[in-house]
């Protein structure tokens, strides 16, 4: 026997009711499933409902089909036993736990008439991420934004503990929920019959206190935060199952978390399960086909009011396109490479205020409390960051409504911005690169939706999860060691390559160009690499397009190997490395004239994977002809140099690719300093390609000793001025 | 201008008091600041307790000594903005936030003697983690522990956005703190006169409930779980900075951030920054040299007694030895390779119940709910799982004491474990491995700190943190794909590798030596991949002490190249790519038994990194003497293939690496339909091999077809039956 029974009753029983209101009232209602497990409450109630048969037409609804669908469960092949992309109604995997309320209300900003009757399991109330998801209600506006209610779902027990949240009292449990800012109503008990009579109460009780806050807020005008409502359902885990087995407590307790007994070779197991089976009285629902009787169905709301098809459950079905500005308009005046400088976050900014200001409601920016710090402040032009807790008239841009959301909490930004994105929206987070591996296992888990959904015919694709990734690593000059690490491309590496992608824009135009690009994308998850501080930018918009539309190319005019097979291959991928391998060139242009050098600047960091590993990967032969066949690579990279490695390892020339990037040296430092530390710098680049490429070994010696000169120079000067050496800081490719 | 000044008031503010409480209570009192960047807060005191000089010698008691203290902050090779390895006193860095209160109540079990004073920023408060922390006081015990007091810091702002706690009101707060089972007390104001009295009275009234808690437990054995005191201070964001700067808002704004006021050329600048400081009265505290004054001075604990001093802030100086049993004394016997079947972690389970048993209160097991899905029971034979809520008497192996400890979240585990090895003791934390990826970046800032500690001349070495990752990515035939994911190794890789290890034991008694080993070992962070899944055994004891030391090596009894050099290696590492792979020896040995197969099982992954990139990477010769230089290595291992290119880039014959591994294809299927889906397969390994290396075309041919039959009957049987075909579920190597 397959199942997972505990949580099954609960999630049913809720549904039920839910279904009860839609059709008193004539709501719109998510349904999110948030215990784990849960599937088999979930897709019972959509089956029955017809739109399991609807969309899986061979789940008919008849004996063979409702076997099918039992079958199916677990079952190689089959269904997970969470709710999955394939469960009708769901924007929500339960495998994982935690993200139920962050998802839910991510899917009703901007949404006034969705509510989404959130079901929280309390295992997954025990999160991190659920904890911290209470206070989303700070940032509700109930004028323009739809309501959620949120469903604490108390069964008591685990996989094989109790749960926190069933083992205080009544008192602490309701100052919790009132300290969330939600009004709780209890629903408590063992006695279906009594069970019944209260939830259908107490629904009735939420749904009043939700129009009447709608109410206030739209047609009176009232602006204060409300208290909105909240259910606590107190039942038995594993409800209605047999009390107890073999002498064992069964029935509400952590032993009916699956199947309450799987052993149907034991003696009088078959007839205990048949009993249990036969007292929920099939045959009053169903009749001899197994069809459920039509007076049973005339109980299910109808069409796109059921919660099994409400349209943004499908939110690729209902997506508006983004309206795109012409990101060209916004590009910085290039006149030579190297000679202005600029911000490119803070260009970035002004092309995405004016994204939000076509798109509204639309499009969420997001970010960790960190929307200014990341220079994206232009787009608070246009509008403000959403606050619905307490405001003063000194504060800056904060306002019930917005399309700027920040929370000091990642987990919480990932979640509404991915409830957002499943409800058919779009949306852009930008966050502190060190800190975005607080959601590698939320962007793991977004990238397995996104996968399982490709492959359901019904689900429409939805817009792309887009991470800007700044405040990198190698400017984190007073913050230090904690605030660096690029390891999350290499997280993201990992995940299917029809989903993700990285790139390493350059400078300003490269940047705008890559955004510009991945808004337009659907069914990925788009990480940018680009740092905020000013910088010496390098190509035109023109330059740019080309550029970013191959993902990877020569730099003719830092390279001096025209028309020749070059001696070394200079590549780069990221801001800081590129500003560092071309001050190596000039370097070796300077001293080493006669050296032959390709520059090479990576974008597109998957075009360097083989093509059968990756739809951006180069072909062999284009890659042959920009990196050669046997010439010396040497690599600036942006983070870990592993990762370049085990993306080339297929290529001809892979066994000469020599790359720099970050080996987890960091400190507080100098922005040089930390490059120097990470051999990323220009003169380790110019020692390492003229190891490898000089013939005369007193030039090697020279430029050896010149580059030791160079680096004692560089530590002394710090260590008096606690600043780079003026030529370092005022270096630019065209002085 | 440098700093950080925003919550310095409020930690100095609150270490004063502490050390008033400390001086006239006698307490061990450690102090751990949870608001960003709150350095010059922390180390400033620990600065004026003499502390910062006896262990830096030369940041001196006189104007020079200050000097160089206040010039190192956030300078180039100076110290972090925030709490770090660096600042005495301190378990705990401020860099990324979240971390204060699991950490402190890690400090705080089994240490009954203890106080954690912890501050929580109110920008911190709204972190998963944090939030999910409150509620490690249901896993206190006031007889056997010591006590946690929660200081939560409300100074109103972020970097540039107000808090969520600081907006919601009082009543909202307090129901808050109660519903975390909490008595808060406030301390609000802003007038430091009147302030410094509300906090003696604050400080006095939560000390003497800590106090009467644990003498009721103590002495009264009263066991309910008690409401614990907690504090909130609310006082403003840069507390007595200016008010206001060129009409800006600065005290009491998000303004007070950093540094109130940066830019000393613009006009009136200077004499405002020294107005500011001149407004504290140095001339009353400092001497003419620069020193304290005596009687300032004597206000200060002494000795240990000093928070910055405090032992057990210096873990690994406190710390006892594990007592560890002989561990070959649990090994599983075995007649001959594949002939017993055992449940790895199982039997891994009697050898922690031991260790439990011989280390009472210095040794922790930990997991979020999982101990015993986990296959770990056995240590409940001598200890119990933790838990101060409520318990009734059906209730299994729950208890207010205990060395098992559990809870629905990975983040609180690693941050109570954390806390536990910070202040010298030992833990084991067990984990699904899909989920271990919640805790990336907790394993980012740890590794870290480990990293800077090593740099501290006066820290000692603390017990490694290990990780078993089990019920693993193969394993998981019901959960499906959200369950499925072995990217946590590839996340531990790229840590320093003095500190990362990651083994990869194949059955029971490997598993026994490599868990032996990293308890053995300190500083680390040592990854142990193992399965809970009954499965065919390979090594005796004797055997796997000989493979495990040297980490990697030749299998003879697999392998057929005796005295010759092979024409295949046939490498893995895991436990279900090692029975794959002996699968399809067995299948090469029948159908081509003149092909040399040489076979080689890898424990400890970092074997293969070179010697110059890991200290446990094999030097050249012998890795070509296990690998060949010119022999197809094929190679099955448990993660993504990538990381294993990765890690032999640099090997002679690197580019003969093929390897099969997790390429992202899962969900709910049989376990040998897992490893075919990602063609790790006993079958596809074989035609790898095959079509790599046999010269005669009809055997090719033969041998492909019969990979393709049997892969072709596989689909049929599982979809018929709903399990892998008997000669599947049956194999083994001896029949």
């Amino acid at each position: 026997m397959l199942g997972h029974w505990g949580t099954t009753p609960g999630l049913n029983f809720i549904y039920l009711y839910l279904n009860r209101i839609i059709r008193n009232r004539d709501l719109n209602i998510l349904y999110v499933a948030g215990p784990g497990h849960g599937a088999p409450g979930v897709v019972a109630s959509t089956y029955i409902e017809g739109t399991y048969t609807e969309l899986f037409p061979d789940i008919t609804e008849d004996e063979a089909g409702m076997q099918k669908l039992f079958k199916q469960f677990s079952f190689p092949g089959g269904i997970p036993s969470h709710a999955a992309p394939t469960t009708p109604g769901s924007i929500h995997a339960g495998g994982e736990l935690g993200y139920s309320l962050s998802h839910s209300y991510g899917a009703i900003f901007h949404d006034p008439d969705l509510i989404v009757a959130c079901v929280i399991g309390d295992g997954e109330a025990e999160t991190g991420l659920l904890a911290a998801s209470w206070h989303s209600n700070k940032f509700v506006n109930p004028k323009t934004d739809g309501a959620v209610l949120p469903i604490l779902h108390l069964n008591g027990y685990k996989i094989a503990n109790p749960t926190v949240l069933a083992r205080i009292s009544h008192e602490e449990l309701s100052n919790l929920m009132h300290g969330y800012g939600h009004e709780p109503i209890f629903v408590e008990g063992h006695d279906p019959n009594e069970m019944h009579q209260k939830m259908a109460v107490a629904f009735d009780e939420a749904f009043d206190k939700i129009r009447q806050i709608q109410k206030d807020a739209r047609e009176n005008n009232k602006t204060d935060r409300p208290l909105w409502p909240m259910i606590v359902l107190r039942s038995p885990k594993g409800w209605t199952c047999p009390k107890t087995i073999e002498g064992e407590r069964v029935e509400d307790f952590w032993r009916a978390h699956q199947v309450p007994f799987g052993d149907l070779t034991k003696p009088g197991h078959l007839e205990l399960l048949e009993k249990w089976m036969k007292s929920y009285h099939p045959e009053e629902l169903f009749d001899e086909s197994g069809k459920l009787f039509p007076e049973i169905a005339a109980l299910n709301p109808v069409g796109f009011k059921r919660m099994s098809a409400i349209p943004q459950s499908n939110g690729g079905a209902v997506k508006r396109a983004l309206k795109l500005p012409n990101f060209t308009e916004y590009a910085l005046a290039i006149s030579a490479p190297g000679r202005e400088e600029g911000e490119a976050t803070r260009i970035l900014g002004s092309y995405l205020r004016d994204v939000v200001k076509a798109n509204k409601n639309n499009f969420l920016v997001l970010s960790p409390d960190e929307n200014n710090s990341n220079r994206l402040n232009n787009v608070l032009e246009v509008t403000n960051r959403v606050w619905n807790a307490e405001i003063f008239d000194f504060d800056d841009h904060l306002a019930h409504e917005g399309q700027v959301m920040e929370i000091l909490s990642e987990h919480t930004i990932e979640g509404w911005l991915e409830g957002y994105l499943l409800t058919g929206r779009h949306g852009f987070f930008s966050c502190y690169e060190a800190f975005i591996h607080i959601v590698d296992s939320m962007v793991n888990q977004h990238s397995k939706w996104i996968d399982g959904a490709k492959e359901v015919e019904w689900r429409r694709p939805i817009a792309s999860l887009n991470i800007l990734l700044t405040s990198h690593v190698w400017r984190q000059d007073h913050n230090g060691f904690s605030h660096q690490d690029p390891g999350f491309i290499d997280h993201v590496v990992r995940k299917q390559s029809d989903i993700s992608r990285i790139y390493l824009p350059p400078d300003a135009n490269t940047l705008l160009y890559i955004a510009d690009h991945c808004l337009r994308t659907s069914n990925r998850i788009n990480v940018i690499v680009a740092g905020k501080q000013p910088q010496a930018q390098w190509l035109s918009m023109d330059a740019a397009i080309k550029h970013c539309t191959e993902g990877v190319g020569i730099w003719e005019w830092a390279s001096n190997d025209k028309g020749h097979e070059p001696d070394v291959v200079l590549a780069c991928a990221g801001d800081v490395p590129t500003m560092e391998a071309l001050a190596a060139v000039k370097i070796l242009h300077e001293h080493m004239p006669e050296l032959k050098v390709r520059f090479v600047n990576v974008v597109d960091l998957m075009t360097l994977a083989a093509p059968s590993q990756h739809p951006h990967g180069l072909s062999d032969g284009t890659f042959d002809s920009l990196f050669t066949k046997d010439k010396p690579v040497i690599f600036a990279y942006h983070g870990y140099p592993q990762l370049i490695h085990s993306l080339v390892y297929k290529r001809t020339n892979a066994k000469n690719f020599h790359v720099h990037g970050f080996r987890e040296e960091g400190t507080t430092t100098t922005p040089f300093d930390m490059v120097v530390l990470n051999n990323l710098d220009r003169y380790n680049l110019v020692a390492n390609i003229v190891n490898r490429t000089a013939k005369n070994s007193s030039k090697v010696a020279y430029i050896n000793q010149m580059v030791c000169d160079k680096l004692v120079e560089h530590k002394r000067y710090i260590h008096e001025h606690g600043q780079d050496m003026p030529e370092i800081r005022n270096w630019s490719w065209t002085s």
